[in-house]
C-alpha cells in the first residue's frame, strides 16, 4: 500500500496551473506544464494527480483540423469520420461511440478554445498520451504524479456536461469497494467508484471552460497507484444496457 | 455578481466534516453538522458549499425501512415501490426512474451504511430538504453556504458510480457558458457544465464510501448563487434520447 493509499482522511486541494502558453503541434507539453507549475509555486509530488484537458494534448499531437468556419456540415462530417458507431442522432445533435469506445457528443470533435476554423479530435490513444506525459514529468521533476487526461462529456438523463477521464496513467481509475465493509460492518456489495472521473470533475472546478486553464494538480486524494488506464472506465457493450 | 462569482482563479479545497454521530429519525441534522464542523475547526461561510450525503438526510427524515436481511426479493420489492417507471431490468439489476425523475439503480433504495436489515429511500423532496437544512445552518451560524445533497449514481456507458447532486439550495446547479466567449474570443455555443454534480463528485473524494464521513465543505468554488434546485439537473423526457 503506497503513501497515497494510506493517508488519513484530510482535505483535498485542487490547484490550477496558470500560465501555460498556447500549445502548437510538436510542443513538449510536459516541459510547458512543469514550467508553468513551478512558476505557480506548485512542486508536484508522486502522490499528486496531474489533470490535463485533452485539448492541449490534441494540439501538441497535431490532432487539429482546419474546416470552413461557416460550414456547419463540414464539422459534422469530421464528427462522422471520427465515429465508430452512431448511437443516437437528433437534428444537429450526434451522440457517437468513438474508436476508443467512449460515447459522447460529436465523437469528441470540438471547436472551443481553438482558432476560428479549427476543430480538435481526441488523441488517438489517450492512455498512451497519459503514460508518455507522465514519463516526461518524471524525467523533468524526479516525481511521477498519477496523470489524467480529460474531456467534458454529456450524460444520459442529466442536464449539463461534466469533466471525465479519457486517459489515465499511474493510478487505478476505479475504486472497488466490493468485499469491503461499511461503517456498520456490512459488506458493500455493488459499489465501485469511478475515482478518476471524480478527480476530473473536481479539477474542472479550477480549470473552467472559458478560462484557458488547461491543467490542475489534485493533492490529498486517496487513490490507488498502479498501472491503470481509462479503457477500464468504458462499460463493455455486453454489460451496457444503453449502448 | 456575488463574491463567490467574482473570486479570481485560485485553489479549491474540500474539507471533510468528521465526527458527525449516528443520525436517527427526528434528529436536528443542521445542529449535528454545524457542531461537528466547528469541532473540526471549519467555520462555514456563505461562499462555501456544504455537501451532505442523502443517507443522513434520509435517516433524519425517517426514510428507512426494515426488511428481512436474508430476503433479497424484499429489497427488490421496495425498489419497485419507489420506482415511477422501470427503465431497464437485467437479472438482479433494476434501473428505474424515481418519482423525482432521477434515473438510477434500484430507484435509490440502498442498504449500505445502515443497520443490517434496513434500507434507505431517497428523501421525498431532496430540494426541500436542502433548503430546510441550509436555513437551519444559517440560523445556527449566521452564514448560508450553498447546499448540495448527494447520492452515488451509476452512468450509462461508463464503469463505476460517481457522486451527483439530488438536492440543491442557494446556488445554480448548471453553469451556462452559451453566449460567453472562450480564450480565443470564439463564442461557446453548447457548453453547459453541471457544476453541482462536479462539486458532489469532488466532495466524494473526502467523504469516501466506507469511511462514515457524510458531509464536506467545498471552499473556493466559483459558482453562481441563486434559487437553484436539483430538478434543473434532470433532462426532460422530450430532450432525452435514452429514457
Amino acid at each position: 500500500m503506497s503513501h497515497a493509499d494510506s493517508a488519513a482522511a484530510g482535505p483535498v486541494v485542487l490547484l490550477p496551473i496558470v500560465g501555460i502558453p498556447e500549445v502548437a503541434p510538436g510542443d513538449d507539453l510536459g516541459d510547458l506544464i512543469v514550467e508553468a507549475a513551478t512558476a505557480s509555486g506548485i512542486d508536484m509530488t508522486s502522490d499528486d494527480v496531474l489533470v490535463v484537458t485533452h485539448k492541449i494534448v490534441s494540439k501538441a499531437e497535431g490532432r487539429i483540423l482546419e474546416v470552413d468556419p461557416d460550414d456547419v456540415d463540414a464539422r459534422h462530417m469530421v464528427a462522422e469520420m471520427e465515429a465508430a458507431r452512431i448511437v443516437r442522432r437528433r437534428g444537429g445533435l450526434l451522440i457517437a461511440e468513438t474508436r476508443h469506445g467512449f460515447v459522447c457528443a460529436n465523437a469528441g470533435v470540438d471547436a472551443s478554445n481553438l482558432e476560428p476554423g479549427q476543430v480538435s479530435l481526441l488523441p488517438v490513444d489517450p492512455d498512451k498520451s497519459a503514460r508518455r506525459l507522465r514519463a516526461r514529468v518524471r524525467q523533468l521533476t524526479g516525481h511521477a504524479p498519477a496523470l489524467i487526461i480529460t474531456d467534458t462529456f454529456g450524460r444520459a438523463w442529466r442536464v449539463g456536461q461534466t469533466n471525465v477521464a479519457i486517459g489515465v496513467a499511474g493510478m487505478l481509475p476505479v475504486m472497488d469497494y466490493r468485499g469491503s465493509v461499511d461503517h456498520f460492518g456490512v459488506e458493500l456489495k455493488v459499489t465501485t467508484i469511478a475515482i478518476a472521473d471524480e478527480i476530473a470533475a473536481a479539477a474542472e472546478l479550477v480549470m473552467g471552460k472559458a478560462d484557458g486553464v488547461p491543467a490542475a494538480v489534485a493533492r490529498g486524494v486517496r487513490y490507488r497507484r498502479g498501472r491503470g488506464n481509462a479503457r477500464a472506465l468504458i462499460r463493455q457493450p455486453q454489460d451496457d444496457l444503453f449502448r
